[in-house]
Formats: structure tokens, C-alpha cells, sequence
């Protein structure tokens, strides 16, 4: 083992140790972030991609409550401290280069995750595959999203009152 | 419609736009990518994080098999190309703020998607929730994955050969 004072985890020392050991060794990016796909442990519907920082995934481990980091807000971000929708951890698996965790977890509440109302951030279909026979690779139409949710679960505005949208442009 | 000359995507022009709308106009981040998270149409299971250029996404959307753009390589990749591991997506969805898309897919030959040999790249576990009774929200001991797959579903040798291993420390 190759202990890392500051943290739970390990250092980086070799790509053997990384990929096929039992040696929890994240590799955080330039913004000292690493990626998280939340899916709904039972549906195994994909709810959110997130960014943890180093405390918010010690915090995840420790508590088996999902912690974010907001990068609009640049804070630590416990999901669901303002709107109730705490995701409790089932399971946490981590890639073979150790730079992204999935987190399959159960929404509290109504058991939303998205800031726009709906269950999942993923809400919208992306057709696919409608190739242009005289010229393959290349699109016929323009492209139509496809809502896949019909009904807000809860009213953003109710909940998160004038918190500025996290959305950027 | 905001159309944009070079690409199927929609200029982003306001937030409601984004989120409400039926327009593609997906964010590109500064290194001009966008997050790709990979499941198995069947079984709902992750298998990998990717990243798309614009070049990739449309010819995912395009094609109907999944494009990537290799961080390590710094090239268009067709996933599969090498190892003939297609991707062939079922559905693809895109997020509340357009930053990232969701695919699944059914992979042909053996099923594998991860360069280390297994179906998932995500197949080790993380514990959570170990909480140490005197000190909250801190562990107890140190952490040990857990491997979730026993086998590997190919030998990456054969595949590969000696074309570089993607991780980096």
C-alpha cells in the first residue's frame, strides 16, 4: 500500500496497480475532479452525470449519501439538502483507470434528481441512425429531440426558489 | 431554429432553450468534448465513460454506431474498429444542459467494452458506508475494492497488440 496522509486514498504509482489491483487510487483532472454516473438502483435508469472533488467522494464513502461538487456554485454539494432528495448509495463501482465512479442509488422524496423537475437529467431522446442513402454518414433531416418525460415530478421553482439555474450557457 | 453551418447542432442561445426545447444544441467543453456514458441495452449495466468532439457525435448520431474521440490518442475513434467490439445504439439521450449524452448500446462479437478485457470498465467495487461510530463521516479502515468480474472476457494482448495502453497515472 502506498499511503496518502490527506485522504482515503492511495497514490498513483503504476498502471498494474491502477487498473488490476484492490487499490482505491482516483485520478482527480485538472480541476481536481473526478466524473460520476448516477443510475436508479432499480430502474438502472442513467438520473445525472456529477463531479466529485476529493472531499465529496471521501464524504460519499463515508457516509453512503451522495456528496457533488457544484461547479456553477464551486461548493461541496450534498444532494438533496435543499430539496430532500438524498440519494442513498446501493452500490459504488469505479473504472479501470479509476478516473470516473458509477453510483446505481435510491432517490428519498419523489424520487427526482434532475433541477428542471424531471426524474432523470436525461429526459430527451436523440434520434439515431437515419442515414442518408445518397450520401451515408450524413443526416437527411434536421434533428427533433424526443421528450421522454411528459410531466414535471416536482415544481423547481417551489423548491428551489431564486437559487440561480445551474445551467450555463 | 438557430442553425449553425457546420454541423447538425443548434447555436445555445438561452436557457430555456437548452432545457425545454426540442433543439440539439449540445455544450462542447474547452477541450471541445462532451461526456458519453455507455450502458448495455439489455442488462442496464454501465460500460464506460467516453468522450465525443463534435466530429464523433455526429457520426454516432449519423451512423447509429458509437464514435468516440480518444483523450489519449487525440484521434476520432471508432469504437470497434480495432477489435470489433461495435457499438450499436438502441437509444441515445441528451441532458438537461446538454453537457452530456447517454447511449445504450449492444455490442457485438464477445460484448466486451473495457481495453483491460472485461464486459464493464467498471468492474471493481467501492464499500460505502462504513461509518466509523466515533468519528461520523469518517472510515474505519482502508479501503479495498472489490472486483465484480472474475474473468476477463478476452486477452487484450491478442486484441491489441502493442498499441499503447490508454490509462495515464
Amino acid at each position: 500500500m502506498t499511503a496518502n496522509n490527506n485522504t482515503l486514498f492511495q497514490k498513483r504509482v503504476s498502471i498494474e496497480q491502477v487498473e488490476e489491483s484492490n487499490e482505491l487510487a482516483p485520478k482527480f483532472d485538472k480541476d481536481g475532479l473526478i466524473s460520476c454516473i448516477t443510475t436508479d438502483a432499480t430502474s438502472g435508469e442513467v438520473l445525472m452525470l456529477g463531479y466529485m472533488n476529493s472531499e465529496a467522494l471521501e464524504k460519499t464513502i463515508a457516509t453512503g449519501e451522495a456528496h457533488y461538487f457544484s461547479r456553477s456554485r464551486q461548493v461541496l454539494w450534498h444532494k438533496g439538502a435543499t430539496s430532500g432528495l438524498v440519494q442513498n448509495i446501493v452500490e459504488m463501482r469505479i473504472d479501470d483507470d479509476q478516473d470516473a465512479v458509477w453510483i446505481r442509488v435510491k432517490v428519498a422524496g419523489n424520487g427526482a434528481s434532475c433541477h428542471v423537475g424531471y426524474r432523470s437529467c436525461f429526459y430527451r431522446k436523440v434520434p439515431v441512425g437515419n442515414r442518408n442513402e445518397n450520401a451515408p454518414g450524413q443526416m437527411d433531416e434536421q434533428i427533433c429531440l424526443e421528450f421522454t418525460e411528459h410531466e414535471k415530478t416536482f415544481n423547481p421553482l417551489a423548491v428551489y426558489g431564486d437559487v440561480p439555474n445551474p445551467t450555463q450557457l
